[in-house]
């Protein structure tokens, strides 16, 4: 029975023991106290959506992608939402005119897809998603993308570690219709530009043949999707790489002077291969990548106006970014930053280890340790049927605990010993007192 | 389109806006550290499982109460989690023999119920669960009772704001047996105990009739379903109401005496009509319940010896409860310890919010913004287009900053004028020391 398939978590999703969680809960934090530092606010949705929240801008093809359902007896169809955007529209249009502009919103949900597993996807994920709902601004966009590296150098990844690679989707437009893509074939050009690292080239080159570009053309396009510019060059490299006037590189042109002005253009590069799947994204889009380009994209995001209305809210500008945990986790452990040892020094440390020497004085031993407890401490007692308190002391400097208590006879006279378990000191002391020598 | 149910969340299920989701993370920070405090380390699970690990204790029958899905063109069947208890045995079970015992674990999971919403009822909550895996012992149920009111404790609710209601089904069984419920009734009429307090009077009699009983026994059994003996009534206050040999009431007489000896006993009673539904409970069962009856369970668990075995793993002992966040945040409402106002303050607090006096000071504020931020500290600044620096520092005030920055025309010179939020007092700083003027 043990062996069964269906006493197994379900393929493509993950059971988090403590040494995993405590991996998941430090990308968390790191994410969280990025968001909260960065000024954003959280929030949370429903695990599941009306299927239609889904399919109204994609049309039924995403439903392959979903896992949807319908409850027993019920009429409406649900999906375990893939992504958040949809969520976060939908409740920004729900406050409708009340809602504060700006509006910073950031979210740590899971996620669902029903592909096929493979090396930094699978069914089940976390995913970060910060979002900022106000006029369209460099500032904005320059808030979201800062908050991102915020958190990867609070996790301890660097501008050498890490690639923010920024595009603008109106000038990769601009310079399609210029290389005479047909506004027809803008939508696959797009996509394939999307696809461009995960196809062969053969294959990326016929179906670059397929958009109906003149074949002098086809070089140029190649060129484009594979065109990388460092920030240091200037939007002049963008504007010759793109081949449009300097008009439709604006908008990222001020966007540079923001993030420069923040410090943060160690970080970035210009790659005008990205225009990111969703359609939805109407400006700048951004990528985050590992450096060597060894992994899918860590993070991806872009400037989003319009959607909100689209489900029945204001008229309002949007930005954000989603940066998963399964793609980071595999960057920060190929780079030592996730190592199982480090991992096990996530788990927390108990403020004070109890022993009680004899199980004549194991209630003396309950009430102190509730008291500790009770001040915010963190107490462990040994749960062994050993009293052999050397061996126990072991255990106590096993689960790394800052002191031991050692309840002994003294105890019934109010007395127990207390062992620093850094110093290796050992003193007794009074038990009225025992929380306040602990507390940290 | 805003009005379509289609753009709303899913019936019974929530949207949280930043101030209910700081409730929530309020509520979330006080289990977490309870956990800890007290010993157990986070896990994780899937927030869906293979269907079978729910249908192979309950059978079919539960399938109305699930979501329950398949990928299209999948083979397998699958459920949204209903709680976590069968997770938690599958994987303690996939640890096998490596299992450390005891073995304490915590998670704060999304479950979800295809039921009817009503008060205290939704189809998704978060309910937090604790678990001891090990030798049976009266000290493990203790732990566990004991670290759910530390978390009730550190949310403001206190011994006479809640009642833990002790039960054990051993016990209770034994005393069914001897009013003479026949063996084949049993499981009937435990169900009947547990929904006693659902069922009007009339329909409760009419079901204890029909469980078999002697028509003399029926008073007693009406009587035993509304059972309540405070715990310093001592253990033969049990034994009397139950009518059976103390043995039977013997863990029940142990765990009293840890509770005792960790100054919990203020917070129990014996209720003898407690069995809880779920039918893998095998010893000790317990309930939580706002002190006037008013609402729902806040919490239930119990002993489930022999769980982890049925799912493959070895035979083990386990005890632990669920707690969720509906019930609960309705006490802690209706007491006046989660109103709106109190809400507010959950909400993050920037260290330092900065006012710049003219547009061409942007870059500067900007720069300083970034090196707060990457201090470790909250800073915000103003996105509006004002520069109107009194009408900024009330928005200051109104997020609550510790501190305002208000970069000027000094600015460019490294200086920059601080004010702190609480006392008003006002000064320049040199740009360089700000970080550390602010820190906290």
């Amino acid at each position: 029975m043990a062996s069964s398939p269906k006493f197994q978590a379900p393929k493509g999703t993950r059971d988090f023991f403590p040494p995993e969680m405590a991996v998941r809960r430090h990308i968390e934090a790191a994410w969280r106290s990025a968001s909260i530092d960065c000024g954003f606010d959280e929030i949370e949705g429903p695990t599941f959506e009306h299927l239609e929240l889904y399919t109204v801008k994609s049309g039924q093809g995403i439903v392959n992608e979903l896992f949807s359902f319908r409850r027993a007896g019920g009429e409406n169809d649900y999906a375990l939402r893939p992504e958040f955007t949809p969520t976060l529209a939908r409740m920004a249009a729900a406050k409708g005119a009340s809602l504060a502009l700006p509006t910073k919103w950031f979210a740590i949900p899971v996620h669902f897809r029903a592909e096929r597993p493979q090396r930094g996807r699978l069914r089940e994920f976390v995913q970060w998603n910060v979002d900022l709902i106000g006029p369209p601004s460099a500032e904005s966009d320059a808030e979201v993308i800062g908050c991102a590296i915020l958190a990867l150098e609070r996790l301890g990844l660097g501008a050498d570690a890490v690639r923010v690679k920024l595009s603008h989707r109106g000038a990769v437009a601009a310079a399609l219709r210029a290389l005479g893509v047909p506004d027809a074939s803008m939508a696959g050009a797009f996509e394939l530009l999307d696809r461009r690292d995960k196809l062969p080239p053969d294959e990326f080159g016929q179906r670059a043949a397929g958009l109906g570009l003149p074949p002098a053309a086809l070089d140029r396009f190649n060129e484009l999707a594979r065109t990388r510019v460092p920030l240091s060059a200037g939007i002049d490299g963008v504007v010759a790489a793109l081949g449009v006037p300097a008009s439709d590189v604006a908008e990222l042109a001020t966007l540079v002077s923001v993030l420069e002005a923040m410090d943060l253009a160690a970080w970035c590069e210009f790659d005008l291969g990205i225009v990111r799947g969703l359609a939805y994204y109407t400006g700048v889009v951004f990528e985050i990548h590992e450096a060597s380009g060894a992994e899918r994209a860590i993070a991806g995001g872009g400037r989003y106006d319009g959607l909100i209305e689209l489900f029945g809210g204001p008229s309002l500008g949007a930005v954000g970014f989603g940066m998963g945990d399964v793609v980071l986790g595999l960057v920060l452990a190929d780079r030592g930053l996730l190592a199982p040892e480090r991992a096990a020094e996530l788990l927390p440390r108990p403020d004070c280890f109890f022993i009680s020497a004899d199980p004549a004085l194991d209630p003396i031993m309950h009430r102190l340790r509730s008291t500790l407890r009770r001040a915010g401490l963190h107490a462990r007692h040994s749960a062994k049927a050993s009293r052999n308190v050397g061996k126990l002391l072991g255990d106590a400097a096993k689960c790394r605990a800052r002191f031991a208590c050692i309840v002994g006879a003294e105890a019934t006279g109010g007395q127990v010993a207390l062992k620093d378990m850094a110093t290796g000191e050992q003193r007794m002391v009074a038990v009225a007192e025992l929380a306040s020598l602990v507390a940290r």
